[in-house]
C-alpha cells in the first residue's frame, strides 16, 4: 500500500519519540512491501517560535491532506508560568482536534505483564486490567465560551454538549464494547452538573441500541476512586474531554508509565495518534525519553487508519520482545532492573526495530 | 465548655455513621466534663420524602444557630437513573454549603500504619503519605448558571471563580502549610481553561506573602498520575471545588480506604464535618458500614470548631488502638484478618468507645 504519513514531534521530547516512532514505520514499510512518504509540519511552542501561530495553516492542510499523522506533545513551561499569554502551545492541539473533527480520543490501558513491578499498584490489583478508554475531545469546558469580567477580576469558563456531540462517541464506544468484554461503563457527573445529566440521558438512549452490552452510570470522583481500588471491574469506559483527560492520565498507572501509553484520535477526516504523555521538558535533550507511547502509537495508526492488523501486531509484538528481554528506559525500570538494561531513547529504538 | 451540636445524618449508610459519631462525642463530653447538647435537621432524599424540599429552612436555621455540625452523607439511586428530575438530594447539600459560606473543604488524608496492606498501592509507596487537601467548596461549576438550550438539545455549566474566592481558599492552606512541611502544590488546569489561569495568577500572588513555602503548580490531569506514584512528594494540596472532588476521592486509595476519611468545611460561620464517602445505598442497611470516617469527623469538630485539641486526639487515638487490636470493617479487612475480627457498625463502634 502506498501512504502518506504526517510527522508533527511538536515540542519537548515529542521530538525525541517522534523519530523512533517514524523509523518503526519505516521497518513495517521495508518489510511489508509498503510504500510510505513522510511529510513533516509544525505545531505548538516549536511553531509559535517559527511562525508566531501555534498551529499555521501550512501545517493544517498537510493534515487533511495526509493519510494520517503521527503527533509529538506540545507545551512549554513558559507559558505555564505566565497564566496571561494570550497565544500558547496548546491553542494548536485544540486547533487541530477541532479543525480536523477528531471527537474520539482511544486510549487502551493495557499493562505489559513484564511491567507488573513498575507500578505502584499492587501486582495483583493490576493483572488482567484491560480497559479501553473513549474520551470525548472536541467539546465540553475546552471549547466553550471563556474569558475575564469585572475588570478582569472573574473568570468563567463555559462547558457545553449537544446531543449530537454525546450520541457519536457513545456509539463508538457501545462498537468498541460489542468486540471486547461487552461491558460499558459512562462516566459523568450527573448529581451536579447539566451537561453531565445531558451525557448520562443520551447514552441511556444510544444503550437501547446494544442490548447486549452490560452499562453502568458513575461519577467521575467515584471512578477516580475505583480505577486504583479495581480496575479490572472495567471494560471500556466513555467520559467527557475534561474528565477523560484526568482519568486517563491517573489510569497510567495502571499500564505501569505514562510513557507505555498511546492514543489514537478520530473523527471524519485523518487520524491522529499520540503518546498520551506531554512534552515533558523536565528530561528533554537528555535522551532519556521512553520512546514506547510513539512506537505504540504508530501500531494504532497501522491498525486503525491503514487496516494493517499483522503490521500492528508485529510492532506490539516488537515491545513485548524488548521488555522480555530486560530492556527497559528509567521510567520504566525498577529495583531489579540491572544498570546495564535501562537504556536511553535511541538504544531502546535500535532494541525495538532489530525485532520487527 | 457547652455546646451544642447539630446531628444531620443524611441519606443511606449517613445515618448508620453519624450514630456512631455522635456517641464518640457523648463519651468526650463524659469523659472531659463538657456539656454537648444534639438537635437533629433533615437534608437530602430524607428531606425530600418528609417535606418536598432537600433543604427546608427549618435544617438551614438549626445549622446557623448551632456550634458545629456532624453530618452524614446525601444522595438517592433512584435520582442518579433519572437525569431529569427536578429536585434532587445533592441540592441540600449544596445549598447548605452556599448558605453556610463553607468555602474550605479540609480533606486529610493519612494512612494508620494497620492498614498499610488494606490499600491497592503498594505499601513502600504509601508508607509516610501525609496530603492535606484544601478544597474550594462555593464556586466553580458546581454554583455557576446550567441549562438547556435548543430545545433541550444542548447543556451548558458555566465555572466561575473571582479573585477573592480564590485569595482567601490560598490563604488557609498557605496558613497550615506553614504549620506542616512548608510545602504547597496548587492544582488547575491552567493550559486550557480561563477560570485556572486566574486560580494560578491569585496564588501566584498569595504566595509572595509566604515566602518560607516551596510552591508548585501542577495540570490537574498530571496530579491524578502523581497521586498514584508517588503519594509522598504532596504535602498541602489546594485546588478548585471540582478538582477537589475528583482528586480527592481518588487518594482516599491513599488511606486504605474511603471509609477511612474525614473532612470538615469551614468559612465564616458554623463548621460541617463529615465523611467523604456518600450515601453508599449499595450497603445501606446491613450494618457494615464502616463509621470511622464519621468518627474522624468528629475529631475534626472537636479540635477546628471546639479547640478541644487533646478531646480529638482522644478520639484519633481510640481509632488506632481498635486497629492496633486488629479489629476491622470489611473494607479495610485484608486476606489476612481472621472471620471474628471482622466487625459490623455497632459492634466496631463500641470497641471505639471502650477506648476513649
Ligand atoms: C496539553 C493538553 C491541552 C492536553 C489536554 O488537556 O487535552 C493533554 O493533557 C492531553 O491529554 O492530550
Ligand atoms: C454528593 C456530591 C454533590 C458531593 C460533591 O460533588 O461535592 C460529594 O461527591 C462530595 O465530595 O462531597
Amino acid at each position: 500500500m502506498k501512504k502518506n504519513i504526517l510527522i508533527v514531534p511538536g515540542d519537548g521530547i515529542g521530538q525525541e519519540v517522534t523519530a523512533v516512532g517514524k523509523k518503526v514505520l519505516d521497518k513495517i514499510a521495508a518489510k511489508y512491501g509498503h510504500e510510505f512518504t513522510y511529510d513533516e509540519a509544525l505545531i505548538g511552542h516549536a511553531a509559535i517560535e517559527a511562525t508566531g501561530n501555534p498551529l499555521p495553516d501550512e501545517s493544517l492542510e498537510k493534515m487533511k491532506k495526509s493519510d494520517a499523522v503521527l503527533f509529538g506533545a506540545v507545551g512549554h513551561p513558559k507559558y505555564d508560568n505566565d497564566p496571561s499569554a494570550k497565544v500558547r502551545p496548546e491553542q494548536g492541539l485544540l486547533k487541530m482536534r477541532k479543525e480536523l473533527g477528531l471527537y474520539a480520543n482511544l486510549r487502551p490501558i493495557k499493562l505489559f505483564d513484564e511491567l507488573l513491578g513498575a507500578s505502584s499498584i499492587k501486582p495483583e490489583i493490576l493483572k488482567g486490567a484491560d480497559i479501553l478508554f473513549f474520551r470525548e475531545l472536541t467539546g465540553d469546558i475546552y471549547f466553550g465560551e471563556k474569558g475575564r469580567k469585572d475588570n478582569g477580576d472573574t473568570a468563567f469558563d463555559i462547558a457545553q454538549y449537544s446531543r449530537y456531540e454525546v450520541e457519536r462517541i457513545a456509539r463508538k464506544a457501545f462498537e468498541a464494547a460489542m468486540t471486547r468484554g461487552k461491558k460499558l461503563c459512562s462516566v459523568d457527573k450527573a448529581n451536579v452538573i447539566e451537561t453531565s445529566r445531558l451525557w448520562r440521558e443520551v447514552v441511556q438512549q444510544v444503550a437501547k441500541e446494544y442490548p447486549e452490552v452490560e452499562v453502568e452510570h458513575q461519577f467521575v470522583d467515584a471512578t477516580a476512586m475505583l480505577l486504583i481500588k479495581d480496575p479490572k471491574r472495567f471494560d471500556v469506559v466513555v467520559t467527557a474531554n475534561l474528565f477523560g483527560d484526568i482519568l486517563t492520565d491517573e489510569a497510567s498507572q495502571i499500564a505501569g508509565s505514562m510513557g507505555m501509553l498511546a492514543s489514537a484520535s478520530i473523527g471524519d477526516g485523518t487520524g491522529v495518534y499520540e503518546p498520551i504523555h506531554g512534552s515533558a521538558h523536565d528530561i528533554t535533550g537528555k535522551g532519556i525519553a521512553n520512546p514506547m507511547a510513539s512506537v505504540l502509537s504508530a501500531a494504532l495508526l497501522l491498525d486503525i487508519s491503514f487496516g494493517m492488523k499483522q503490521e500492528s501486531e508485529d510492532v506490539i509484538n516488537a515491545v513485548d520482545q524488548v521488555l522480555k528481554a530486560g530492556f527497559r528506559t528509567g521510567d520504566i525500570a525498577d529495583a531489579t532492573t540491572p544498570k546495564e538494561k535501562i537504556l536511553g531513547t535511541d538504544a531502546i529504538g535500535e532494541e525495538l526495530l532489530s525485532r520487527i
